[in-house]
């Protein structure tokens, strides 16, 4: 078999890599276990680590560390890398191939899949979900989401009683391309009135910086102060983002993560809205600690993490089918969920986003069936603590 | 007696400020406890707080809550404010004042202890240390520096595992005006050769632009990629800010934080420097986050924190004299502090700076005798599990 990791990195990505290795070893239909190094790019140059070696203390390390171990890739690969990628496979006899990434990564197995049931190669593929975006389709949500949430209500939850401490208007900029999952998680951080973030903006609504200035202005007046969360990918109605620095990443997205200038511009129109009063403004980005900050794990992200990795081993050996591994919740109180396979075509390509009912009617906020969708996830936070 | 609390707040102020609560309530000599909202502003508005009333529960889940619970304040008070202040403290028969903050509130302490004497006023004002920015003088280190410490350590750490995961040049802006201790935290983060974050630079030494370029490409041409963390105060050779918004706060200073500026800037030169060739160049602004996340608290910070706002009072109480409370190290392995006072002219107005002999002769990186200062303070880190 090879395993490996694509994408994006989550906090808990190492989880399902070691729960898929732990499984493994198990098998005896799998002779050997090679972990491809930098997702398909290690493929293609055959640049493996044989993972049969590491004791399970060492993999246990791995698992509680944030970011893909075997290093991660983001390539979409076209039809001709896919076929290196399956020349590679044949030559080394490899006939299992786990890939623990996002929709394209889902897309990227399914390719491969094709490619041998046409040469008739005896192989499958299963795809094991990860993504902080949440987006991807059939699953309730997907391993990594909720501990980047859980980082998200955190840093809102401290930011707003520093907000708190010194008033001003403060916007937060929160990762998310084309789907609000983790801004909207920003909602957790409220446990009183009056506490923020006071307007929550996701990509799923048209953002209308007019509209916005006027909401901002409406909480200063209500509680002296407002805490804004944001998606990077806000964009006006034409579908232009409202800031980026203008490059491009491989797939062809606009870079939107890895800089301030979202949260800069949004600050500026601010300021200009208070023009001639006294009022501080500032702008964070939270960037890449969302997905990578060690400690900050949510303990049922974790175990489905793990569980994920190890269904799809345990799947792929007994059934020898593709699909990909999606989690179905059970109940909210206790939580409690299930794993099922579903076909790798229905969560490739396309993406999902944050529900109707999960958005309020102006688009500035979500609404409380999103927190109940959202709280069992994360994990418990903290009790603020107020005179 | 009345306690406020100023500046940027810290993850651990209020730890203080329950503390200063809790041993007042013992004191005979103390008969009333107000909590001023917002600092001097709020002595000056006479906005206070009972702070006799709320139950063990209640203060010590603030003692466990970021940010200054009574409100903060960025008011570096003229003669005039402060004798405000001071005929406040007449009115009400205010006889001690414990102000919680950095330099300039010594400095506020100070002028309204003088200002008693010549009025032959019995009144005593202990300065209660906190910063995250470690730079009052006297004091081996303040407390809400060491928790910022762990929360830029343990960012590090996971940022330059994604770093690993995803190659690049990756730019990590750190708060701290003119003393770069926050930033040199971030060399805890490395636990094996190879380890990120591959350059430090802190406003102690003057920033060259083109010599950080010169710097990027040799670590890029080392290990394939260079984590960069860097101080938000660096400066050029003749004290100009090598990005800012141009916004000045209340005290003068340039605005720094809650700007991505200095980050897209510096990713700014690092392109222009690999223009033509494949290079992937992020900047993340670690923000406010660095003083407020919760749960991320050092155990010996919460500790020193708790006990300083105690020994304020206990000291006031029995002597009577003013002062502002320091942190003596008595030892490394296993780590001991003892508190003294210091006079608060000692602390007022001036601050510290990282030492010259923390500080390598490259000017962008820290020595070995910085961390065994530094490693003590912030708690155990996890261990990066690596294949």
């Amino acid at each position: 078999m090879v395993i490996g990791q694509s994408g994006g990195p989550t906090a808990v990505i190492n989880q399902s890599l070691v729960g898929a290795i732990l499984v493994a070893r198990e098998q005896k239909a799998i002779t050997g276990i090679l972990g491809a190094r930098h997702g398909i790019a290690g493929i293609m140059g055959e640049d493996f680590i044989d993972l049969t070696t590491q004791s399970v203390d060492q993999l246990e390390q791995v698992a509680n560390t944030p970011a893909a171990a075997l290093g991660s890739v983001r390539l979409k690969p076209g039809r001709e890398e896919c076929q290196r990628v399956f020349d590679v496979f044949r030559k080394n006899d490899v006939r299992y191939f786990f890939y623990i990434g996002g929709n394209d990564s889902a897309e990227t197995a399914y390719i491969i899949s094709e490619m041998a049931k046409e040469a008739n190669y005896d192989f499958c593929t299963v795809h094991i979900p990860k993504t902080i975006d949440n987006d991807l389709k059939v699953t309730d949500h997907c391993p990594g989401f909720a501990s980047a949430a859980r980082f998200v209500a955190l840093a809102f939850m401290g930011d707003d009683r520093d907000n708190y401490a010194l008033s001003g208007v403060k916007i937060n900029v929160v990762m998310g391309r084309h789907a609000g999952f983790l801004t909207a998680a920003s909602a957790l951080a409220r446990q009183a009135d009056g506490d923020g973030p006071h307007l929550i903006y996701l990509p799923e609504r048209v953002f209308d910086v007019e509209q916005f200035k006027v909401d901002v202005r409406r909480v200063v007046g209500e509680y002296g102060r407002c805490v804004v969360a944001v998606s990077e990918g806000v964009a006006d109605a034409d579908g232009n983002p409202i800031a980026s620095t203008g490059e491009r990443d491989s797939h062809g997205n606009i870079q939107l993560s890895g800089s301030g200038a979202l949260g800069d511009t949004l600050a500026a129109h601010v300021k200009a809205g208070f023009k001639g009063e006294k009022m501080r403004v500032r702008a964070d980005t939270f960037g890449y600690l969302q997905r990578s900050y060690p400690t900050i794990i949510s303990p049922v992200d974790a175990k489905e993490a793990r569980a994920v990795g190890m269904q799809a081993v345990d799947h792929a050996v007994s059934t020898g089918e593709n699909g990909s591994v999606a989690i179905r919740r059970l109940s909210n109180e206790p939580y409690a969920s299930e794993y099922f396979i579903t076909p790798l075509s229905t969560v490739a390509k396309e993406t999902t986003h944050v529900a109707d009912e999960h958005i309020n009617a102006e688009g500035n906020d979500v609404t409380h069936a999103w927190l109940g969708y959202i709280r069992p996830l994360v994990g418990e936070l903290p009790v603020i603590g107020r005179l």
